[in-house]
């Protein structure tokens, strides 16, 4: 199983401390080591890093550890792969251009049979079978909405919708942007924190690194976080119940819809990363 | 003016010692200091390194000529704007995806025109002229061939015509990958050489640096270099004929298209770059 990482903001915040303890799951505390990525929007355009190394012991990301990129919405994954060799093409975050904005999407779980599913507008370039879901999902969008982008409470309901629906070929969480917003769809784990006033101090559960955000922040700031399992052990994170999308904007969750979860049931993972 | 840097070989090749020169004129020895792109492919799939900070003092371009990535395809691009702001969304090169496989475009020259053009399914990001020729270029062969890659000889004429279209919008110099071949088409400037047994040595025509190819090459390897203006003073470079468009496969140059260019004379430019 992959991992995770997504954090949206009303200000233009860096991602370096949640990646570092992130970054330690690829290759070194966890076993998802076989590539990663992290995507920096800057409006309604998207930076996308990709590295089929390991996170732990790439140099790309040691250099982006030093080499903080402020963002208000970024996306980051790092793989364990199921689906498809290690390489370049199978490596998430996915990125696609619709209706002038990049979407970028990373996937948690495994929906082989999405990769039957008819081609549309959107193909894939990879061989994972995240891609492949991630072009349905662009397809069904572009072919209900057309060529221009459909109010939020309207988009929102398409995802959660096609969420559900691919969901019947297995687990599919993921974490999904598009330049203004960030969607989060829970299958089995995803957990969420808000970061604001009064800020205080947090612990990643990774690495004995610890932040003080009172002393990095402004009163303002507001910063919403999504991870696969909670990344720090003194933080209060909401556990996404099943089938349920996030919508978050400006910091904050904007929207919570619930759609079903059709695939059978899946045996609870027991790992070390289990919150 | 832009400066463009294309690479294509037929064996996976480091573009550093070309990419080193080519850096120096973002804002060092040449005025081109609003940002900078390099495009790696791997297969059909491509990285995209963006900074909308000059080349020359950018610690990503830095990096990556510490960290050469091997490929055998590259695009590289230093901007000079005349159109749109500086930042991301402004940045070449611009990719996108078509037939399942990464397109990678940068643009030398001022199609202003283009931006009049009727939206299709490919959109712009942001708000240069150059990305909404490359939205047209891409919707033009969508249309035409539908949800399948063409053979190369259609394909080729295709961008062709295409490029001559925009040209009735002013100069419209660009280089253009599918992660099998380089399409490069010369407007008012561009210029190619061939690299190839017997190796000799390169002296960059910005930089006091030199390079014996025969010290790190194979006797079969064959590397295709195309730019704006020959980035080294020891080789052979062919200048391109207006409305010229080359395809390059596999290091060689398979094919040559002439086709008009329709807008009016251009006043040759004069400035420390010119060949």
């Amino acid at each position: 199983m992959c991992e995770l990482l997504g954090m949206e903001c009303n200000t233009p915040t860096d991602i370096v401390f949640s990646f570092t303890g992130f970054a330690r799951r690829g290759g070194h505390t966890g076993p998802h080591a076989d590539g990663w990525g992290l995507a920096f929007y800057e409006g309604r355009a998207a930076r996308v890093f990709l590295d089929p190394r390991p996170c732990a012991a790439s140099p790309l990301a040691a250099f982006l550890r030093q080499q903080p990129i402020k963002t208000e919405l970024a996306i980051a994954h790092i793989r364990k792969r199921t689906c498809g060799p290690v390489g370049v093409a199978n490596t998430h975050p996915f990125a696609r251009e619709l209706w002038g904005r990049s979407w970028v999407f990373a996937h948690n779980g495994t929906v082989t049979g999405a990769k039957q599913l008819p081609p549309g507008r959107f193909q894939p370039i990879g061989e994972t079978d995240s891609e492949h879901a991630f072009c349905h999902l662009l397809n069904t969008l572009a072919e209900t909405f057309g060529s221009t982008a459909p109010p939020e409470p309207e988009l929102a309901t398409a995802i959660a919708l096609a969420g559900s629906e691919l969901s019947r070929f297995g687990v599919f969480n993921f974490i999904l942007g598009d330049g203004e917003r960030l969607f989060a769809r829970c299958d089995t784990k995803l957990s969420y924190v808000i970061r604001q006033a009064p800020f205080g101090r947090a612990t990643l559960a990774d690495e004995d690194i610890s932040v003080d955000f009172a002393q990095v922040t402004d009163p303002g700031d507001r910063v919403a976080v999504v991870a696969t399992t909670p990344l720090t052990r003194d933080e209060t994170w909401v556990p996404g119940d099943p089938g349920v999308l996030w919508v978050f904007r400006h910091g904050a969750l904007v929207a919570e819809l619930l759609s079903p979860v059709l695939h059978a049931p899946v045996a609870h993972p027991t790992h070390a990363h289990a919150p």
